[in-house]
C-alpha cells in the first residue's frame, strides 16, 4: 500500500476528522461513514470512468468467494459459462462454477504451463454461454491481458484483483468486473464489484442476501455492516490515485517499472521470465536462476536488503517480484542493482 | 474499541515491530502474518477456554453471512431447524434460513414487542431439528439470554455478536457459537466462528469453499487471503482482555456497568427500559424518554458532551446506549449524569 496512505490512515486512526472515534467504532449508518463511503464510490467511478448504468459494489470474501458469487448472480437460469484458463486463478474460478453448472472452457495455456494468453481467434465459444470469463491478470503466472476481448452480446467478466487501477479501463466493454483490494486498492478482505445493471436481479434462490447484486446495490452495499476501515482505506488510495494524475499517469509509471525489470532479465542469461513478451505483466514479474540451487542464498541476501517477498508462490517455485500501483521506480531500480550485483557473484 | 488497541495499532501501523512493512502488506503466507493468526487463535482458546475437538475459524461477511453459511454447513441433510425468536436478528437468521429449509419457530416475544426470552419449558421443539437457534443477545431490543439452553443431543447454534467475550463462556454447550467482530472483538468485517469439529464436513454442494467450515478449518482459515489486519486487530483486543484478567474480570465490570445504568433508569419516571429485568442486555441498553418530543433535545445535548451514538436503531426508535467491554464505566457514569442533569431540566 502506498504509503502515504498508511502514514494518513495512521494519523487518523484513534480519532478521525476530530469526531472523537475511530473510523473502526462509526455506526456505519452515521453520518460520517456514509460520506466515507459515497466519496470512496464518487472517486473510484470519477478514476476508472465508470458509466451510470454501473453498480459499484464493495464486498467481501475476496476474489474466491466472488468465484460462487458471479455465477450465482450472473448466470440467469443458464447452465454454462465460457472460461479462458491462463493460470491458477483461473482454474479456481473455473472449479467453482461447477458447483453451479458446466463451465466451458474456451482456451487454456496449460499446455505451455501458462506463460501465454490464448488468442481470441482460437477460444472455443459456446452459444449458451451465461457470460465469458477471464482472469485479465494472472498473479502467480505473470500474465495479462494487453487487449479487452471483444465478446459481442455475451457479457465479458474479468477478475481484475492484481491489475486494477493499473492502466486505464474502458468498462463500458465489460459486463462484470470484480477485484479483491489487496493488491491495488487496499487491505484484504473487501471485494470491489462493477457491473452492469441490466445483468443483475436474477440472482440464485439460495443466493446469501448479501451476495445477491442486486440486493447489495439497492442497498448502497449497507445490508449488514461494511468493512467500514476497508472502506475507509479504499477511499485514501483512490484519492492518492486522482492525486498522481488518475489512472494514464498510473499506467506510464507502471511501464516504466515494468521494462526497466524485464529490460534488466532480457539483458543477460542468469535471469529468466518464461512468459511470452506480449503478454507479460506489467504488476507481477516471476523470474528463475539459472542454478535454482542458488534460489535460497539469492532470497536470504535480498531480504538482508531489504527487498522481501520476492519468493515465488509455492505453486511454482522461482522468484516473483510483484511491483504494484504502490511499489515506486526506486524499489525496482534496487531490485534490479541487487539482480545484478548477485548475478556477477554468482554468474 | 479499547483505546489501548487503537494507539498500540495507531504505532505499529506503518512498520509493524521493525518487519519495515504494514501488517496490511505482509503475505498471509508469510512467517509474520502466521504468527500473528496463531497468537490471535491461541489467546482466543486461552480467554474462552475453548476444548480442543472445537475449531476456531476467521471468516468473513459478518454474522449476516453466516446466516447462510450455518444452514450450508450444518443442517447435514436435514430440512428443519429449530429456531427462538426473540428479535430482529432472530428474525433475519429465520428469514435467511428458508433459502435452504422450512425454519421451525419454537418460540417467539414478538406477541410483547420482543421485551423478553421465551421461558425454555414453553418452546415446542421438532424431532427433526438439525440445530437449535438462537440469538443470545439482542443488540436493537436489548434481551439477553441469562442462561444457556439446554438442548440434549440437537446442536445449539448462537449467534452472540454483539456480547460474546462479554462474560466467561461454555463453549462446550454449544455446537456452534458466530459472531461478527464488530462489537466486542475487533473491526466490521471478520467473523468468528468456534464449532465442533464432529459437525463439519457434510457442506450442501453450492457451498462457496471459504464458506465450508470444514474446508476452511483444514486450511486454517486461508483458503485465500484472510482480512489480515483485522485477524491482527482481533488478536490485540483478546490480549487486551487477558491482560483485564480474563472473562471473569471482563464480566464484573459489565455487570457493574449495566447495573448502574438500569439502576437510574428504575429509579425515576422519566426514562424507562422495556425489557423484563431478568432478560436485560448487559451490552445494549434501549430506553425511552416518557415524553418522545424531547428525543431530538436529549440527542444534541448529549452529543454536545461527546456522549455519542445514542440513537435507538431506526427500526424501534427511542435511544440505546451500547456498552461494550469497551466501553469505561467512566462512560456510564457521564451518560447517567446527564441523564439526571436533562430530567431535572425537562422532567
Amino acid at each position: 500500500m502506498p504509503v502515504e496512505v498508511l502514514e494518513k490512515a495512521k494519523w487518523e486512526l484513534v480519532n478521525w476528522h476530530q469526531a472523537g472515534m475511530s473510523v473502526m467504532e462509526m455506526s456505519h449508518r452515521g453520518k460520517e461513514f456514509v460520506s466515507i463511503a459515497a466519496e470512496a464510490e464518487a472517486d473510484l467511478r470519477k478514476l476508472a470512468a465508470i458509466p451510470s448504468n454501473y453498480k459499484v459494489l464493495f464486498l467481501q470474501g475476496g476474489a474466491t468467494l466472488m468465484f460462487s458469487a458471479v455465477p450465482m448472480n450472473l448466470t440467469r437460469g443458464k447452465a454454462t459459462a465460457d472460461f479462458v484458463n491462463t493460470g491458477e486463478w483461473s482454474k479456481k474460478a473455473i472449479s467453482e462454477f461447477r458447483k453451479f453448472g458446466t463451465p466451458n472452457v474456451v482456451a487454456s495455456s496449460e499446455d505451455r504451463n501458462f506463460t501465454y494468453v490464448p488468442k481470441q481467434a482460437t477460444w472455443k465459444r459456446s452459444p449458451d454461454a451465461a457470460y465469458l470469463h477471464i482472469c485479465s491478470n494472472e498473479t502467480i503466472g505473470g500474465v495479462e491481458f494487453a487487449f479487452t476481448p471483444d465478446t459481442g452480446a455475451t457479457p465479458l467478466v474479468a477478475d481484475m484483483s492484481s491489475h486494477i487501477l493499473s492502466r486505464p479501463l474502458d468498462v463500458k466493454k465489460f459486463g462484470c468486473i470484480y477485484a479483491g483490494a489487496q493488491k491495488n486498492i487496499g487491505p484484504a478482505g473487501l471485494v470491489v464489484v462493477i457491473v452492469r445493471e441490466d445483468l443483475i436481479g436474477q440472482a440464485m434462490p439460495t443466493t446469501p442476501g448479501i451476495l445477491d447484486f442486486k440486493k447489495m446495490a439497492e442497498a448502497d452495499s449497507m445490508i449488514n455492516t461494511p468493512p467500514t476501515f476497508s472502506v475507509y482505506l479504499a477511499g485514501l488510495t483512490f484519492k492518492w490515485l486522482l492525486d498522481r494524475g488518475g489512472l494514464a499517469a498510473v499506467e506510464k509509471a507502471n511501464i516504466r517499472k515494468a521494462k526497466t525489470l524485464y529490460d534488466y532479465i532480457d539483458s543477460q542469461d542468469f535471469y529468466a521470465n518464461p512468459v511470452a513478451k506480449e503478454d507479460r505483466s506489467r504488476m507481477n514479474v516471476p523470474f528463475t536462476l539459472r542454478d535454482s540451487s542458488l534460489d535460497a542464498a539469492f532470497l536470504a541476501q535480498a531480504e538482508a536488503r531489504g527487498l522481501s517477498q520476492l519468493k515465488g508462490h509455492r505453486s511454482v517455485g522461482g522468484m516473483r517480484a510483484s511491483i504494484y500501483n504502490a511499489m515506486p521506480i526506486e524499489g525496482v531500480e534496487a531490485l534490479v542493482a541487487f539482480m545484478e550485483e548477485f548475478r556477477k557473484k554468482h554468474g
